[in-house]
């Protein structure tokens, strides 16, 4: 096997893709946000776009219903759009299905979820196309908005506060009561984290409300640590934290299963939860809209190789990793 | 296994689908043109979009490139864009690899297909998304453009022409002598039968210049009968063809494998051909553009169950079935 032959995580694919691309006319990396937009003639307002694909062989565990992964695909894009400030309007679903999986039933509940979702966000589904797989079944959402503006994950500054629109830490529980029968002796707490991987929920009315406010932002769908790290990074800063968002009963879990809750916290991923950074005058109007504020942007760093750090200790830069109970 | 484990075809799946969905605010099945589109705050341009999703290990014969894949999957959508008459302008590819093809060479090639399809059609791929299957490389390509007016499947009046962009016939034949080694001894016929599966072009250039003469316009990716059928039926008319638009060499492949010339030109599928109706006072105008009559457009058919006749004998109304060698 030579040295090509290797697997590439998906950053690394992000990077070939992205170099033989070569430079858009917008002169931007098309993969280095959240979402991806174009102005229209008039320079006047922006076209909006995110496409995320969902497999789910990959994504889903095997407790999830079909309904579950319609409403989650969708979930999935209009956080997205909710990190830049911009309402999802319209949506193109591909539907990708394996021929057992192509009834009457899985197609009837999956759309239900779609369903749901449009319900949910207020946006349409417009279009879209099925094909057959082998194997995985797939879904991939193309979701559109428009806006006069949009924050993005560049824009932090020295002095900002750095904010998230909720708490960590029940979701990587919930995915390994799942698929590794972890348990807590606090059975509403196992309940709310199951929900959170199988009926996840965007913060859209936060994003809107609040992103005028917000000098960057983007969702947490990879993991708070690596988002922490994306946002640091594109704006070339270091990021204090003084505290962790922690939803409660994730320590009680942590000790029962032999974990570390601060992992949990901060090497979760898909909580879609907004991760922000904000000047500290929009402190108290941000409070009320449920930012929490959880640390502070620090020093400039030329060289953006920006660090993030809690009570003084270097974070890992690194997302969702199967935990060892 | 009941009614309901029954595996659904791609219709009855989009049938259930848009059933849920309900009526979007466009009062359209967004799935039943080549492309769906909505209006802007103004009312005076189209925004319009199409998604398509290509499967490899149901859509690509083993013997085509990552590059030719890439390029495919774009090319595909640029001629249902083409089929409305609307010039493609930006992009979004999502991919899902298995681990065994997310290699430096698989994703380079990918993205060279893809950079190939930027260049010939003018379009610019702006963001996407990556994701992991367990076995199907899949590509989802949503385009989008904009446009003032476009030409829809429905439209199509009783004394209209019947036009094509180009022949059929090679296509099967391609895929016959990729997937069960069919082989004629016109060399120069396999060749470009091959080439026709593995390197297919959208009809852009005829769409963009000849779309302001159709009634009615689909492109041929699910066969020039389907095609005749999906035009005949949305504008509720029949069609009578008086000859059938055949590539040369078809005859000899068609002879020399045992197989009907007809069945190769009617039921292939995905050769980008343009299937169009028009005035015939556009028909010397069209020539020039590349479009040949091959029909006209007979009476209206007020219960849409409409008729497609190829010398006054009915067309099935079906599309690419494997043929018997």
């Amino acid at each position: 096997m030579t040295e090509d032959d290797q697997p590439l995580d998906e950053e690394a694919i992000i990077k070939i893709l992205w170099g033989t691309l070569g430079n858009s006319e917008t002169k931007r990396d098309p993969f280095d946000d959240d979402a991806t937009w174009v102005k229209n003639q008039r320079g006047k307002q922006f076209l909006v776009e995110k496409a995320d694909m969902f497999v789910a062989t990959t994504d889903a565990p095997p407790q999830m219903t079909p309904a579950q992964m319609g409403r989650k695909s969708i979930v999935a894009c209009v956080s997205d759009l909710a990190a830049k400030g911009v309402s999802p309007k319209y949506c193109l679903v591909s539907v990708g299905l394996p021929k057992k999986l192509a009834t009457q039933d899985f197609v009837t509940s999956l759309a239900s979820g779609f369903n749901m979702a449009e319900s949910e966000y207020g946006l349409k589904i417009i279009g879209g196309d099925t094909n057959a797989t082998s194997v995985d079944p797939v879904i991939d959402c193309s979701i559109f908005g428009f806006a006069s503006s949009l924050v993005l994950r560049k824009g932090a500054r020295p002095g900002d506060l750095v904010g998230v629109s909720g708490k960590f830490g029940a979701q990587p529980a919930g995915l390994l009561i799942l698929l590794h029968k972890a348990k807590s002796s606090d059975k509403e707490f196992e309940k709310n984290a199951v929900a959170s991987v199988l009926e996840p929920r965007a913060r859209l009315d936060i994003g809107l409300r609040a992103s005028r406010f917000f000098s960057s932002c983007i969702d947490s769908s990879d993991g708070l640590a690596i988002s922490l790290y994306h946002l640091a990074e594109s704006s070339k800063v270091n990021f204090d934290l003084d505290r962790l968002p922690m939803n409660s009963g994730v320590d009680q879990f942590a000790s029962e299963n032999s974990l570390l809750s601060r992992e949990l916290v901060l090497f979760g991923g898909e909580e879609y939860e907004l991760v922000c950074t904000f000047s500290k005058r929009h402190e108290r109007a941000l409070s009320k809209l449920g930012v929490e504020t959880i640390g502070v942007v620090g020093k400039k760093n030329a060289d953006a190789k920006a660090e993030v750090l809690f009570n003084n200790e270097l974070v890992a830069r690194r997302g969702w990793l199967h935990f060892k109970s």
